[in-house]
């Protein structure tokens, strides 16, 4: 088998076969199919596409190019959840607290963020002390005790996917249904979870902008989960502005642990609530009201924050900036954009508000960038909200007194005020699962 | 300016601005642009095609990338000529001549074959002592003393193309117009002639398998020459079948030296000829048909076959093999390959013969492979032809009699022999030139 025939028959729009898709991975993995032939090849596939068993062999072959991580020692259903990514998307820290304090185990590999936000792993890394390179045998420990644990991707996880993953980031082929579908399909699948629940994002701020794309996606991935025995379900939500009123790694956890309190903005305790229930559903726990009704519960009695506290402490983290948020490092600088004129926020465009993030310091460039972990933005008004000049829009935090400026610039791009009122958006637009397809009318 | 940008833009289908495809070029040439970026890109064109403007822009990049040769100090209109590449082409050895000794100058850069048959070089490196080597000062002189040289393509000649078409040649993305005329096109002006004969093959045994296709392929690379003030012309020209009756480097070398004695094929005559008023058309040597009988004069008098011996001495050669081509050496082992049934030839596959002589070893597989000058292949029979059982198809020449086989079961694959008698595809399709594509009907 060569490299070049397989370039072409893809290149040609025809299928491949099983082998032909494993020669690819393997070959790429071992470095025995150079970069320049691999970046052609995926540059093929983001115009001609895969079916559905060609997605469903990559993701398999990837999955299995490293370490295929066995949970069957922890007791229990073990539920992942994967974000397809956002501006201001905190909800692993609201969710996966409340899915443990009902019973659900919660072992979880998440990334670091490379762009404007930082990933859970550096919000997490934003709590003193927080450890997120526990080694196994400490992961399965705190998964057992406390019913969840959070860590950094470790070992030799979907090797084939970071190889992969680095090349389209770089070759603009990373917006590809197959491709997506079968780099994030194949790390939860290698991860080993039971079931897994995703949140596919749709709208500025996301991969796919559409709703109908975010779908696709949706129900390419669960058909990928369901394949492989994992119960998987999706949420397609929205992503046109950012989600909750905070952006930046101790905001966003400052603002998950008021949501746990009952505390947190209405859009983020909806979709986490939500997003919470389903994966309860695949844990056996109820039908998806009762799973509503029980993640409400943990929050009104406070069982859900003292699981995160749990987490925290069982992983060397300082719990007391958990209990008393107040404690959480300060930003040296601190800027309210106001607003210029009378009338609502049209639009709130969350992909920019990340960015003028990214300037104040809360994410990454390139791998060695240190995150400024107080730094971000809290939003005081969202789409929809009625403005009078000189209301406050945001307050800009960062320890850098000259990213003010230019953050403040770029956000007041990133939004739209008109003497027009505007509907919101709906926050949840279908879930997807074994059964199909449901859409949502308006808010879930 | 980022690459990634630029891959993403021509991904979606934009057109590149000058400056964009320069930025491409340049910073590929020099090693600044990764080979894994550069074919993710390359996929991009193949797909998404480039307008005239950018072809044009992306041409004279690519010709600049290089030296570009000064051929003033040579008195006289210098002609070049390419042909895109086919079975048993061999024009360069007839039609050079012809033109040189009608009083055009040629000085020829060419390139060494890379597939199943030699390029113009090999074969005329079959000629005992040959040098295709000369430095700039010598090829000058051989010019100006015999007006014409053949020779190696050296120095630093469009340094941009050599490092694309390796790329394009293992990562599918070789069979692209903007792609395949900005290649031909970069060298061709970057080798100094006035003018600039091109002799584009179709049919099964060439890049542009249609007719149509082919035009295109012409009508884009007249124009880039004519922006580059180089009078261009395009014939369009059969390789269903493979040209003449010699496929092998010293075969068709006796074949061509034939030829100038008018003792060639029929077809490889005809069209050497009109190849050869075309560039004399350029030199403003008078109409096509004043040419065409110059070009039979300087056959009917010996003054062709006498410019390539004087070429041949001038350039170290033994011109002995010239005048008694049954000095050439000759090859060990000798088959005939003959008709099993009765009937008519229907087809010969250009392709598929190029392969049988390849397999006998006229061909190099690598840079590294050494070429069996005496190997290749005599056709006895072409298509159109009645056959009998037992009629002689063809007659293969090897040093390596284990090649035989295996040479004779392709070559058999490659000609169907049927009961009913079929017309021969025209031999030159159109001429295309500044004032437009005359298409021919029929035999030219």
């Amino acid at each position: 088998m060569r490299m070049y025939d397989l370039i072409k028959k893809k290149r040609d729009g025809l299928v491949l076969e099983d082998n032909e898709i494993r020669y690819v991975i393997e070959g790429f993995t071992k470095g025995e199919i150079p970069d320049y032939q691999m970046s052609a090849f995926l540059m093929a596939v983001y115009y001609k596409g895969m079916n559905d068993h060609e997605i469903l062999i990559l993701t398999q072959c990837m999955a299995e190019s490293g370490d295929m991580v066995d949970l069957s020692d922890i007791p229990g259903i073990k539920v992942d959840k994967h974000s397809t990514g956002g501006v201001g998307d905190k909800t692993t820290l609201v969710v996966a607290p409340i899915v443990a304090s009902c019973g659900v185990k919660v072992a979880k590999m998440s990334g670091r963020g490379l762009g404007h936000t930082g990933g859970t792993i550096d919000k997490l890394e934003s709590i003193p002390g927080y450890r997120t390179d526990l080694d196994r045998e400490e992961f399965f420990e705190v998964v057992k005790k406390t019913g969840l644990s959070v860590i950094g991707q470790s070992g030799n996880l979907t090797p084939a996917d970071k190889k992969m993953y680095a090349l389209r980031d770089v070759t603009a082929t990373v917006d590809s249904i197959p491709l997506i579908a079968s780099s994030i399909m194949s790390k939860k699948i290698a991860a080993g979870s039971d079931a897994i629940l995703l949140d596919v994002k749709t709208g500025s701020g996301a991969f796919m902008q559409e709703v109908d794309d975010a779908i696709k996606l949706a129900e390419v991935m669960v058909a990928l989960g369901e394949n492989a025995g994992r119960s998987t379900r999706a949420l397609i939500t929205d992503m046109d502005t950012p989600l909750g009123k905070a952006i930046g790694n101790s905001l966003e956890v400052i603002e998950a642990v008021n949501t746990l309190k009952g505390e947190g903005p209405e859009d983020l305790t909806i979709e986490c609530i939500n997003l919470a229930a389903n994966m309860m559903v695949m844990a056996d726990l109820g039908d998806p009201d009762e799973c509503r009704r029980k993640a409400e519960e943990v929050i009104g009695n406070g069982a859900a924050l003292e699981a995160l506290i749990a987490m925290v402490e069982a992983q060397g983290g300082d719990a007391s900036v958990i209990r008393d948020t107040d404690r959480f490092g300060k930003a040296r600088y601190i800027r309210e954009v106001t607003a210029v004129s009378d009338g609502y926020v049209v639009s709130m465009d969350a992909a920019g508000c990340g960015i003028a993030s990214g300037i104040l310091g809360a994410g990454r460039e390139t791998l060695d960038s240190v995150i400024d972990y107080a730094a971000g933005i809290i939003l005081e008004k969202k789409t929809g909200d009625e403005v009078k000049t000189g209301d406050v829009l945001a307050i800009l935090y960062t320890n850098d007194e000259d990213k003010l400026l230019p953050a403040e610039k770029k956000f007041r791009e990133s939004v739209i005020i008109e003497n027009r009122q505007v509907e919101r958006k709906p926050l949840i637009y279908a879930l997807c699962s074994k059964d199909g397809v449901k859409r949502f009318d308006g808010n879930f």
